[in-house]
Order: structure tokens, then sequence, then C-alpha cells
């Protein structure tokens, strides 16, 4: 694709998005059920499209091109995959309008009043895997938050993805909203493109490989928010109650061992080596885990090696770069250190800033590991894998932010949303920064309690 | 300077930020007491450091390499600057903190909390112009707010900045706060050493030209928060009221030209070109005001320009590139155009998205404009000169952001934290995943009204 094509879709993007900044937030709700009725009526041809994804991506599999696993993931007619689709819109639709809420509000002077009130980012590029339902997923949120967006897909679900977004555009074509709200890529070089044009594009979202997000940081000026890894850490503090290590040591390993949630480093409190590790270890054997282990940690589970025979199989040395490496795999790497803040140095240099629990019954230790551990999430006894967007109770989530900055962990709707200050005089002749100063009037910043901007319509 | 260097003071930085998340707020006010009084008793080396800084300056400014107005910036010893400057760090010690704060908290089972809590976002690497107190202010504000920070002032402050941050260093020294949370650097080549470590440091803050901030952006994964330029407008509506807009546009445009919330176009509702535009511009012109006009609004303001003489020389036609121009001058560019969205639409190509300011009389057109201006301040009947972290209430300000992720608009501490999730189980084993789903438990989501964590000490 020419440059010239990416540059009419971001433009047409910006366009459709300040179009939009007038219609109420009620109409961008009648949207995502006009989009639903829409994807029922064209069910059959986008199925359609859907098979041949299928059946391109299945010659991939034979021919050793393509993972088994990713063409499941092709397919959006396998079990309720549909439906759920479908449910999800209206699920969206329900959440509470992220937008127009005041988080700060001030009587500057008498008649002069200030809001800073949630409103729309603009323009977001999403790109993601080729999951054919994050489609709609992606656009309900642009939508139900008041963003522009324009979606990338893996290109296995190419086919699939125009007739999802051809059919959003017809959903949205019996609304106020403009069709081009929701815009569609197909090819790397258009992403490339877009990536240049920061004057249309406000915000990146990459869903994907650790290469992807570096290289979309490297090659754009546009806020970039995503998560580049999740190497998370459990650490067994030396006040630990062993219930609780084994099950939320297990939980966060095997629950779903491919997920960015899921544990790739266990970390012990030295005290604990001869006392908790061992029922903790075996429990990880039991679950047929493999065990990358210093030499501390490797020591103090050495008699329960030689029975039943496969635990030896599942033990081996650690290298260095086992705890650097996020395993997605039934596979932990162990390490023995002397104290919470050691522990707390170590999470800090070798995870990836994502979710990291410690197994304490110490408030005052909790406490250090909570303020000490610089992730997005800090645990005290809770699974790894509760950092989630459903789980932290935000309906959905666009992904996960391992960035500091404007979102972190799990990011819903309320990540979607930026806010602007709006500042109105009823002063018989308005307000100027004049008649303020030494001598002069003097600002009152009296704090105001209001939830929306009163002389908005 | 190699990269060797610039990589030792990132880590640096790093390091006392992670150290320093364990102490508590308390020691930071400490700390800029101590500061205080590390200044005030290097007083006098700093003004001998600040006088050789401005005699190479004013060598500078006689070879005609200078200008006169960067000279006075760089004075530390000129009216009450100092005092002012020290007055400053305990201004800052005493605004709220801006940590520890709980914006969202959720039951999520019985026993299950999740809290979300303003924390620092790590290290800052600040970048700006050649005015000594801003590395005193900066450091303040960086220190108030848990963050480390690394600062590169204009080379021409050079010496100043050096023996201002020993005596920073000074101060930290008597607290538990590290010495190098607080470091500055002298050139150019070691910012662009420092841009590379994205592992190290969490956010550049450049203050200075559109080229400075596009070319770090260019160069870096970091985020980036500031603002590129100050291009403001003012539009008088249809339902404008006359005195309304010669003072909002007389004082947005007069009251401080150079700075970046001073306006520099000035749109005319197609209904009051014959009636509010004649005596605002008469205002504008008694004011010294240049005005580049275009033809319908010159052609309104024909007949004042006969007497007296000097108004024809204010006076004169606009180029296309007028609209596009920060001034920052005693200069106003001038467009007719004939309705609110016509103006909307032109605000959102044209200006740089800082702060924008309608003239009506009318609620439904201010709502209209408010939402529908893509920019961090939309005002009503207020100079545009009000857009301030001052004015707005926030004490101070680091910076004005014209991004719209993070942070928008004026910047004050809040801009300078961001959130981590912290979640603690007080079940009798602890919490995992496993535990729920289709059959099993249900999430409760269950609202908490919770200003801070309760088990962090």
């Amino acid at each position: 694709m020419s440059s010239f094509n990416a540059h009419d879709i971001a433009r047409a993007a910006k366009n459709a998005f300040q179009e939009a900044q007038l219609i109420p937030s009620s109409e961008r709700v009648e949207a995502l059920h006009q989009i639903r009725e829409a994807l029922e009526a064209s069910k059959a041809e986008i199925l359609l499209a859907n098979e041949d994804d299928l059946k391109a991506a299945e010659y991939e599999v034979r021919a050793g091109n393509m993972s088994a696993t990713l063409l499941k993931r092709l397919d959006l007619n396998r079990g309720d995959k549909w439906d759920s689709m479908l449910q999800g819109i209206l699920d969206v639709a329900a959440l509470p309008d992220p937008t127009g809420n005041v988080s700060y509000a001030s009587e500057l002077d008498e008649d002069l009043e200030l809001y800073r009130v949630a409103c729309p980012i603009g323009v977001l590029l999403v790109i993601f895997e080729a999951r054919p339902e994050v489609v709609v997923n992606i656009a309900s949120l642009a939508i139900k938050s008041g963003n522009a967006a324009i979606l990338k897909g893996g290109k296995e679900s190419n086919r699939t993805t125009t007739m999802l977004a051809k059919a959003i555009s017809a959903g949205l074509s019996k609304t106020s909203i403009p069709e081009l709200y929701i815009q569609a890529i197909q090819t790397r070089a258009e992403v490339s493109s877009l990536l240049q044009l920061d004057q249309y594009i406000d915000l990146v979202i990459p869903r994907g490989s650790n290469s992807l997000v570096k290289n979309i940081q490297n090659n754009t000026r546009i806020p970039v928010m995503g998560h580049a890894d999740g190497l998370c850490s459990v650490f067994i503090d030396e006040h630990a109650d062993v219930t609780k290590a084994i099950r939320v040591v297990l939980d966060s390993k095997i629950d779903y061992p491919a997920a960015c949630n899921a544990s790739e480093n266990l970390i012990l409190h030295e005290a604990v080596v001869q006392t908790v590790w061992p029922p903790v270890a075996k429990a990880l054997l039991d679950a047929n885990v493999k065990l990358l282990c210093d030499p501390p940690s490797l020591n103090a589970i050495k008699h329960l090696l030689p029975t039943p025979s496969n635990y030896e199989s599942l033990v081996s040395p650690s290298e260095p770069s086992a705890y650097d490496t996020e395993h997605l795999d039934l596979i932990l790497s162990v390490i023995v250190l002397p104290s919470v803040g050691s522990a707390i140095q170590f999470i800090n240099s070798h995870s990836s800033h994502h979710t990291d629990s410690i197994i304490t019954e110490s408030e005052a230790v909790a406490s250090i590991f909570c303020r000490g551990v610089d992730s997005a999430g800090t645990f005290v006894n809770a699974s790894t894998r509760f950092a989630d967007g459903f789980r932290y109770g935000f309906g959905t989530e666009v992904g996960i932010s391992t960035g500091r900055i404007h979102a972190r962990g799990p990011v819903g709707l309320d990540g979607l949303v930026t806010y602007k200050y709006m500042m109105r005089s009823k002063a018989p002749s308005g307000h100027v920064v004049g008649e303020f100063g030494t001598g002069k009037k003097q600002y009152k910043h009296k704090h105001l309690s209001a939830t929306a901007v009163p002389f908005l319509q």
C-alpha cells in the first residue's frame, strides 16, 4: 500500500472522531446495538470468509508454517465464540459511560469555574493477533469510549476482518456516527506508514510479542500503550503460611501457563527452604511443573527426587538466564534469597513490572513488599493470575499495560479516555487575568463538588 | 561524554528511586527543608558561579550570539529571584502528598480486596532552558512526588546548575533519601545517550522549542510529556457580548504575548464582522497590536484606518501561513467564518490543542464549542491566559502538556504520579483464580470506599 492511502485513512479517522464529538453518548450505545444486528445479519457471509481464512491456514499448518493453536484461534464458528462475541458488544454497551465525569472542579473566582472532564483520546491504532473476534471487541470499546479506531489484525484473519469491518460500518451507517469511525487495514506496510502520522493518530495499542511492541516504540512519535512481557514472580516470605504458599504458587503457575499473568519465577526466603519449600515443590512436581533450581533450592528437595521416578526428570539446575525467561509453559525458575529486601531488588531487576505476589502472614512485610516492588500489581497471598480486567471488575480490558504512563496494569474503558479542562465565566464582563495579582483580585481556588460540567448539553 | 557515563547516571537514578520507595513521604518534605537550608548555606558560592555564567553570557551578547532576554533569565541575583526560589521549595513542601491516594477500591470476593493507589512514576529526565531557578523548582516537584530526576538545563547556566545540584545533594545527604536521587547533567551528548536507556528512565519532560520536543520524540522509546506549540485562538460567536469580547481578546493577546497561552488567532463569526469586530479591532490597535486580516475582517475596519495614522501601519492582509504561526508578539491573525461548526473545524486544524476560548452569551453554543474543540482547555468568556498551573490551583506546574496521554494542559504534581494495583487476600488459605468460574465462586466486585490502602504502613 502506498503512504497516500495511509494518510487518507488516518485523516478520515481524525475527521470522524472530531465530527462525533458532538454526538451524545446515548448514540454510541445505539451504535453498538446496530452493529450487533448488522453482524447477525451478515453472519453467513462472515463465516464464509472465515472458512476461507481457515482453509488457507490449514494449508499453512500442514506445510509446518503455522501452529495448530493459531488455527484454533482463527475459527469464529468454534463453540460459542460467535454468540459470546455478540454478547460482548451488549456487555460493553451496558458499561458506565467513561466520558463526561468531572475529576477536578474549582471556583477560581466568583463566577469563574474550572472543570477537568473525562473525554475520548482521539484516534486509536490497534494492532493485534489473528483472532477475528478481537476486531469486534476493540471496535466496541472504541465506540463506547468515543474514540475512532484503525484496526489491524493478524494477516491470517484478513478475510474475516474485512467482512467484520464491513458489518461494523453497516451498523454505524444506521446512526449519526460516521461510517469511517472504525476502519480495518490489512498490511504491515500500512501500519508503518500510519506510525508516522502523529498529526492524526493519538495512541497506538499493540497487542502481541515483545519484539512487535519494541519495534513499534522505535518507529513512532505517537504514544504507545502495551505490554512487552509478562514475567511475574511469587515470593515466599519467612512468615509464609504453607497452605497459602502451595495454593497460590500452584494457581499462579498452572491455572493457564501461557497467560502473561502466570508466574515464571519463584523466590524463596532462605528461612523457608527446609520448611515451606519442600511441600510446595512436591505440589508443583505432582502437577508436572518443571523446576529450574539454584543450588540451595535444589538441595532442599533432593530427598523428594528418588520416588516417584518422574520427579527426577522434572528438576534441573537453573542457568542465570532462567530468571529472565518468560516460560509460558509448565516451567518455574526457583531462587533462594536472604530477605524481603533482596527479593524486592531481584523482582525489580528481573520481573517485567507486571504483577508480583508475596506469601506472608506479616502485615509489615506485606507493606514493604507492596511499596517496594515496582510493578503494576503487587499482591498479598493471592495468585498473580488475578491481574486481569474482568477479574478487577472492569467488565472487559483493552490489554495490560506494563508502561507507567497514562494507564498501568489491566486497562479497561478508563484507559481509553483522557481529560480536558473547561472553564466558564459567568461574570457580567467575562474574566481576564489582568484583574488578578498583587493589590488586585486574588484567586479563590475553592473546591466545587461537581460530577458533571453544568453547562454541557 | 561516553554512553558509559550516561548508563551509570541512569542506573544510579533508578536505584535511588527504588531505594526511596520505602521512605515515608514525611521524609521527602524534610528533604525539601534541608535542601532549602543547604542552598541558603551555599548562597555565596552559587552566586559566584552564577556571576561566571553571566560574564560568559555577556560576552556572547556583545558578540551577538545571545539575546539580552536570555541573559536576564540567567541572573539568579536579580530582584527577588533568589528568595522566591527558596520560598518555592517551601510552597511545594506544603502541597498535599500526591502519592498514596486510592482512586479505585473493590471487594472482589469475601476477604479479597483490590486497591488502585497513586505512586511515583520512577526516573524523570527533565530538559529545560537556561533558567537556573528551574533546577530547584523541578527538583522540589520530583522529590515531593517521590520521583528521582536527572536534570539538564541550558548550557549557558551550567556553572550555576552544577553548584545548585551540589547543594541539593548536600541537603539530601542529611536525610535517608539517596544523594543521587537528583542529578544534573551538562551536555546534549549525555541527553542523547540517556534517551536510549528506557530500562532506567520512565518519562522525559522537555521544556523548550517545538523542534527540541519533536527531536526528542523521534529519538526515544521513553514516553515524552511536553508541549510542542502554544497556538491559542479566541472565537467571537454571533451571540457575543461586545464588552466581554473586547476584554477577553485584549487580555488573551497583550497580557503576556510571549507566553504559550497567549492567543495568536482571532476567529470572527460572520454575523459580528460589522458589529462587535470594529470596537474589538480598535481596542487592539490602541494597544499597538498588529492585525493580519483576511479580506472580510480587513474591509470591516477600513473606516478606522485613516485616523490616527499609526493604525494603517498596524493592519495588513494575512497570508495563509499566518493562521499556523505562533507569533509570540503583539501580532494577531484574524479570520471570518460562517458558523461555530466551521470555527471548531478551523481551530482543530490550526490550533495546537492547547487552549481556545469562545465569546458567547448562548449556553447551547458554548456547549458545542467546549465539546467540539479538541484542546486541553476550552474556555467560555475567559482569557486563554488562565491556562496555567498556578491559576488552576495546582500551586505550581511542571509544564503544559499538549499531548493527550497521561496528563493534559497545565501539569501539577498529579501529573508526576501514576498508580499501581495492590491486592490482599485475608482468607484463611489465600486466594486463587481456580476457585472462580461457572459452577464455582462468582466475583462480587463490590465498591469499597477507601481513600488509602489499609494494610500499607
